[in-house]
């Protein structure tokens, strides 16, 4: 059967049914009214619970066993562990061991020490994955190998999603550096310590089933219980969760490139020039180089000018704890932690705050922490004339990279994206993104070591920017110069038409889809 | 129409159908299997909100017909201020003016403060309470004045009404020490500080609208917020929302009374003699006189033998502060806040957590932490022959009192009700229990200034006693002994037929009824 298309609102032709299920194509930003009411999990009973809260079992086979594990169930895990993560390809060999087929994968993202997983796609363990697929997955995924059609979230959608009962989870599995009997269980403790374990709320709210995972159990009660054992049916123990060492980086570095530099103090003048760098500003960078060498440039700004923000959101960081503990932020509002200092900071320091996607992105809410920031500053792959921008896809067609919070931070009040003109020689400043993954009229400014350029919609930033020596120019000058400099515009990837993925919008519509790559 | 009545388990004859809804008699223990899935709320959206976050409207009556107040709505509002609450009278004078009628208004608890929503009872305008009635309201129901009938619901109960569907909270009310304008709130800065907010977790989580009103307005975000901002619709800013002296007491006092301190001695030698002080143990007491003295001779067996609790769970006061600070144990989890060390301790001492009915007593979910508590010390206004206890009604019938967290309780390990075996002459153990609050199966241990009695059914503290010198005796002959001195046993107390109140059990069951009183 040939899958049928549609033109969303941002004129992309996208999926009417994506596995199965009908889909919403795009409507525009706040155009779509989500129907009926939130998912309701089955109810428990405490009669049914070990009435001294020990809910160890022997092994993850046993609990997924008694978790009632079936085919064409969905499983999720989370990415609190990020590179360092040993549990999720354990849980789907216990699956595999266990006989299961067509599981769908779903977990807030994929990294590269997933790989194993291909083994569980190509025998029929998994039937697809929806979740960001960084590296090798998503390669897998481009060359068309995966049966099911892989769907892309924001962190803020992937909350939704299960919120609102577009995703169900059968069988959530929540891997925790300390735990107690019960399930209580928090990030900043053991010796697999990450920070936070807000990536899991919505599954230990919604899933029918919370198995937790740990290498540290404690006596109860675990505090902070950053997940609530109240949520959880099952608790295994096992040596070890993760690698220390990928988990969280010793040390993360700013930038050394001069061009990279050169935009990132771009970003923080262009930020200042703006009047947005005032006494109880908001801003949320993250933890790439030039992000962090932003940063430091506004910091020394706000040591300058005497500027305390009131909160800074993390990704945090050293750089980040740093200007909490000198005061020049109220607070670090946290939603993942990037490195030893971040999760030290987090658990000692009443004043950097354990954040979740509910918090800080979720759209079907009463309002949420992302429009609340001031200025935000964020990557992406691609932009184009139109300020539309893409993070999921590589020049090269391939889908490389997960959307992380990007499309959620996009509601900041202005929305920054620092990028290189070119990279390898090719252009980034395009006609049409390949993907779309944000509109246009949500982004703001494009800083590049060839000049800024500042949205049309923005009258505002462009009134308060006339005249401050800024390199501010028209989008469309600054892509020429690059095209001229590079040998012209870059070469389409070639694609099938085979649709891979869908992306979906902060409501659970779709934005884009995918292609397998060509020849 | 005349009610109709169905026995149930526990041979109590109780209401078919409560105010037009039909109700599951009581069950057993662990016997009801509720069916189908939590409840759904309405799903929102950010474009509805205002993307810089501030909420604040103009005044409650604004807010309150902002979230849409009609006739028969269900308006809920919470006890966190005790007897200095200063709002919910304001809610219902506001829905009042608006010409609102037949409102079910279901606080956590109402107090003597709340004796003028007696006037909107006698209008219209509040058709019936569902909660705690301590006082004058409970005098007013318990004479046939009130036209729909009461609902008395333990804590954990009114949180698993609330998640089950059972009650569908239309606007809840939350008065909140401290809040920022996005609605995120808490209970332990600000002029009224309480200590916790975790009372109003189940309607924020549930109801279709949400209104924090406070008197201390500070920038976001408000940290930490009890209550999550994205659960909140309107913010409403007011002078004053509580009179601090009566929600904290500067002082709770240790009972003078010398047969109320040679109770509190029996229990704790009682918890010493049964093995249950070991290290790592934990207990819970109120912060009534006498269990606040068994709290002390606790302490200083703790002492003595160098024992440490792993937790003790709050209501907090000074006494529970100084044993989190001195080391007696490693944390208090506490449910609410009994004074200003208490407050104050919540609010600076990350080992001092505040807790809600969710994780405490809900008895729909996946264990809570009740039944893992080792001995809990409560109080009980009658206990009969069979161990059932009765606490809401008073010996001449009238509703005086709420049931709070007693039934939930109510799962330790070992309940102790350590309570004097008369008062003003009138026995307190009696062949049968005016009103059913406790089915005696779960209450293992009445202690009396005449004897302890154990439940026959707990072998094991009748074992782990025996040869402890303690006045261990049968429950018939301590009643005995009692009636021989006060001259018989108490005369019953005169009802009508009217029921007036219904007691539910912490599944949502009813397990008695509360009829009007006679002349």
């Amino acid at each position: 059967m040939k899958p049928e298309f549609v033109r969303n609102a941002a004129g992309r032709a996208v999926l009417k049914v994506i596995n199965g299920e009908t889909a919403v194509p795009y409507r525009g930003v706040g155009a779509h009214t989500p129907e009926g009411r939130k998912a309701a999990p089955p109810l428990a009973r405490c009669a049914d619970y070990p009435a001294d809260g020990n809910k160890v079992v022997a092994d993850l086979k046993t609990a997924l066993q008694m978790a009632g594990l079936r085919d064409g169930m969905t499983i999720s895990s989370h990415h609190h562990f990020r590179n360092g993560d040993l549990v999720a390809n354990q849980v789907f060999d216990a699956a595999a061991e266990l006989g299961a087929k067509d599981l769908r994968w779903f977990p807030s993202a994929s990294f590269p020490c997933h790989e194993p997983m291909i083994r569980h796609l190509d025998s029929g363990v998994i039937h697809h994955i929806e979740g960001s697929m960084n590296g090798p997955l998503g390669a897998y995924a481009s060359e068309g190998k995966m049966r099911g059609t892989g769907v892309l979230r924001s962190h803020g959608g992937r909350y939704q999603a299960i919120q609102d009962g577009e995703v169900h989870v059968d069988i959530a599995v929540i891997a925790a550096p300390t735990s107690d009997p019960f399930g209580n269980c928090n990030g900043v403790q053991g010796p697999s310590a990450c920070g936070g374990l807000g990536f899991a709320l919505a599954d230990a709210q919604y899933a029918d089933r919370v198995i937790v995972v740990t290498d540290n159990l404690v006596p109860f009660p675990c505090v902070p219980w950053q997940i609530m054992g109240n949520h959880v049916d099952f608790v295994v123990v096992m040596d070890k969760i993760g690698e220390p060492e990928k988990i969280v980086s010793g040390t993360t570095n700013i930038t050394k490139s001069p061009d990279r530099l050169l935009i990132a103090e771009l970003t923080a003048r262009f930020v200042e020039a703006a009047g947005i760098l005032r006494d109880g500003f908001s801003f949320q960078a993250g933890a790439g180089g030039t992000s962090l060498a932003f940063a430091i440039f506004l910091r020394d700004m706000m040591r300058a000018r005497n500027i305390r923000a009131r909160f800074v959101r993390g990704g945090s960081t050293r750089y980040l704890v740093d200007m909490l503990e000198e005061g020049l932020t109220d607070y670090i509002l946290d939603g993942q932690t990037f490195d030893l200092a971040g999760v030290t900071s987090m658990r000692d320091n009443p004043r950097h705050i354990h954040t979740n996607p509910f918090v800080s992105y979720n759209y079907h809410n009463k309002g949420n922490i992302a429009s609340m920031v001031d200025v935000v500053v964020l990557g992406a792959t691609e932009v184009d004339v139109n300020f539309n921008a893409n993070v999921v896809t590589h020049s090269d067609g391939r889908l490389l990279h997960g959307i992380g919070g990007w499309q959620n931070c996009l509601f900041s009040k202005c929305t920054i994206l620092p990028i290189p003109s070119f990279r390898d020689r090719i252009p980034v400043i395009v006609d049409e993104v390949t993907t779309l993954c944000g509109p246009g009229e949500l982004i703001d400014v494009i800083v590049t070591e060839r000049g800024i350029a500042i949205n049309p919609m923005r009258t505002d930033l462009i009134a308060a920017t006339q005249g401050s020596g800024l390199p501010i120019r028209p989008i469309e000058d600054i892509k020429s110069d690059v095209e001229a400099l590079c040998g012209g515009a870059p070469d389409k990837p070639a694609f099938t038409d085979n649709v891979i993925a869908a992306i979906k919008w902060v409501d659970g519509t779709v934005i884009d889809v995918v292609r397998q790559v060509g020849e």
